[in-house]
C-alpha cells in the first residue's frame, strides 16, 4: 500500500518507483482516489484528466506607487494580468496558447454517445454548486466539458493591496496560478512549455513577467475489455446489485501515468466518493454507508481477479 | 490646524465642517500635502484629480470546487473578473464605461502649451519607478496623463488560492478594489454610479456581481490670478531664490473641495514633498532640507498674505 502524495503533486514519488521498481512488481494497481454516481447509479473510472499547473507573475514598477501621482502614465501589472489571463480563453471557450490542441485525440461519435447515456441532471448539479448557469467549450455537453476536453482556469490571482476599505496605491506586481486540465494524448510539460512561450509573449512593454511550470501529470485512459476492469465492474455489481457504468472523470491522478511509464503497470480506479463529498472545499465528508460497500467490494475485486488470473494462466 | 484624514478618505471632516461652520470661519486654507518638483526647480499645485473609489466581487459557484472535476463546465469568477476587468479599458488606453468622460472639460492648447514646459526628464521619471516604458491613453503627453487626463486602474486584485505551490480548486469568489483619478469637471458619486452600473451589466451568466463604492473626492483647480496664490508664489520666491512653476497634480485630497462646497473657502496647495519620497511605498522619506525650507516658506506666506490683505481692504 502506498499513500501516493497526490495533493502536492507527487514530487517524490516517480523517484521512488525507479529506485524500486523490482519490490513493486504487480500485476495490476488498485486505486481508490475516485468516485461514483450514487450507490444506486455505481459507475468505475474509466479515464482521468491531466494536469499541467503554472504560476505567473507580472511586474511594473519597482515599489507599489501613489496612484494619483503615477496612475495613468505608469502600467499597472495588475491590469496587465487580467488583460493576458482574459486573452488565453476566446469568445467560444477555446483556450488560444497555439498549439494547445494539437495532441488532443477527438472522441468519435459512437464514444461520445455511449458517454451522454450517463445519467446527468443538470439542475440538480447546478443547485449542488450553487450557480444558475453553466458554460464551457462550445460544441460539447456539460459532461464532455469536464470529462473529455481540456480546460484552462485561474487556481488563485492575487496583487496589491487587498486588505479593509482603500488604499490608493498602483501595485508593483500581480500574482496568478493558473492550471490546465489535459485529455489524451496532451503531455504535461509541452503544454506546460507552449503555456509559458505564450504567456510571456503577451506582455506588453513596460512590465517583466516570469513564468513557471509547479506540477502536472498525463491524463489516462483504462481499456474496459480486460480482466482487470471486469473484476472491479463485477465487483461492483455483486455489491451494489448493478452493472456500474464506465465513467471518464475530470479529475488527475498523477501517480497513475507515473506507474505505467515507471513500472509498466496498469491501474484500476476503484473509488467510493460521491459528488457531494465537497473534495477540497469546506465541510468535506464520506458517508460511512459508501466506506462500509468499499470494504466489501475490494475484497471481491480481489477475489475475482485471482479467479480470472488462475482461468487465464491455468 | 486640522489633521484631514485624507488616508482613509476623509470620512468624518465634512460632517465636522457642517457642524462648526462658524468656528471654522477663514479667509483661506492652507494645505502642505503636496510635492514640488525640486528644492532647485520649486512649483507650486494649481490643481488635483478627483477619485472615486469602487470594489467589486465576482461570486461563482457556492464554494471553492475541485477544478479536475468542475473545470470546463462551472463558470470560475476570477477568469470572469479577469475579462471583466480587461473590458473597462480600449486599445488606445481610453475607459470604455459608457458617460465616463462626458463631464470632463478639455484644456484648451494654451494650457496645454504652459503645462509642457513644466521641467520633465522622461527617463529619470522611469528610473525612478524602474520601468523601462511609460504607456497610457494615447494622445496625450506622460505629464498630462498623470495631470490632466481621467484613469482606471486596479489597486488591489485577490481570489482562490493565493499560497505556496499548486492547490487545484475552482475558486468561489474573487475581488477587485479599482479606482479611478478624476479630472475637472468629473462628479465622483456620479462616476461610481456609472462604474457600478456599467460592471454590473458586464457579468455573463453563472456568476453574481457585487460592487460597492468607499470612498471618493472631487478634483480642484486654484486660479493664479489671487492673492491667495501669489503670496504663495512670492513666498516660494524668496526662500528658493526661483518662481515657482504651478503644477497640476495628479493625486487627490477629497478635503480641498469639502472646504470649498461646505465653508465656501478656497484652498492653497503649499507643499515641500518631493517624487523621491516614495510616498505609499516601502523606505518612504522626507528630506529635512525641505522641512527647514517649508517652515521658512509658510511664515513668510503668512506675512504676504497679510500684507495683500491689507492693501486689498485698504
Amino acid at each position: 500500500m502506498v499513500e501516493g502524495e497526490e495533493e502536492v503533486g507527487s514530487v517524490n514519488l516517480e523517484k521512488f518507483c525507479i529506485d524500486h521498481k523490482e519490490m513493486l512488481a504487480a500485476d495490476v494497481i488498485l486505486i481508490s482516489d475516485t468516485t461514483m454516481i450514487a450507490l444506486n447509479t455505481p459507475s468505475v473510472t474509466s479515464g482521468l484528466r491531466g494536469l499541467s499547473y503554472v504560476q505567473v507573475e507580472v511586474t511594473g514598477p519597482n515599489r507599489d506607487l501613489h496612484s494619483g501621482l503615477y496612475g495613468g502614465a505608469v502600467v499597472n501589472p495588475c491590469n496587465v494580468l487580467c488583460d493576458m489571463v482574459a486573452s488565453l480563453k476566446d469568445k467560444w471557450g477555446r483556450v488560444t496558447i497555439p498549439g494547445f490542441y494539437d495532441d488532443v485525440k477527438e472522441c468519435n461519435p459512437e464514444e461520445r454517445a455511449e458517454m451522454a447515456k450517463r445519467p446527468y441532471d443538470k439542475d440538480k448539479f447546478m443547485q449542488s454548486v450553487g450557480v444558475t448557469h453553466l458554460q464551457g467549450e462550445e460544441g460539447y455537453s456539460d459532461l464532455e466539458r469536464i470529462g473529455i476536453r481540456p480546460t484552462l482556469d485561474i487556481n488563485g490571482i492575487w496583487g496589491g493591496y487587498t486588505g479593509e476599505g482603500a488604499k490608493t496605491i498602483l501595485p508593483s506586481k500581480a500574482f496568478a496560478k493558473i492550471s490546465m486540465r489535459l485529455v489524451p494524448y496532451q503531455n504535461a510539460e509541452r503544454i506546460a512549455d507552449l503555456f509559458i512561450k505564450h504567456f510571456i509573449s503577451l506582455a506588453p512593454e513596460g512590465v517583466a513577467v516570469k513564468a513557471e511550470y509547479l506540477h502536472g501529470g498525463e491524463s489516462y485512459v483504462s481499456p474496459l475489455d480486460t480482466p482487470e476492469y471486469s473484476s472491479a465492474s463485477l465487483a461492483v455489481e455483486d455489491v451494489l446489485n448493478k452493472k456500474p457504468i464506465p465513467v471518464r472523470s475530470g479529475g488527475s491522478i498523477p501517480i497513475v501515468s507515473t506507474f505505467e511509464k515507471v513500472l509498466g503497470i496498469k491501474s484500476i480506479l476503484l473509488g467510493f466518493g460521491l459528488e457531494s463529498d465537497a473534495i477540497h472545499s469546506p465541510n468535506e465528508n464520506f458517508p460511512v454507508e459508501n466506506f462500509l460497500k468499499g470494504i466489501e467490494t475490494i475484497v471481491l475485486y480481489h477475489r475475482n481477479y485471482d479467479q480470472m488470473k488462475q482461468k487465464l494462466t491455468g
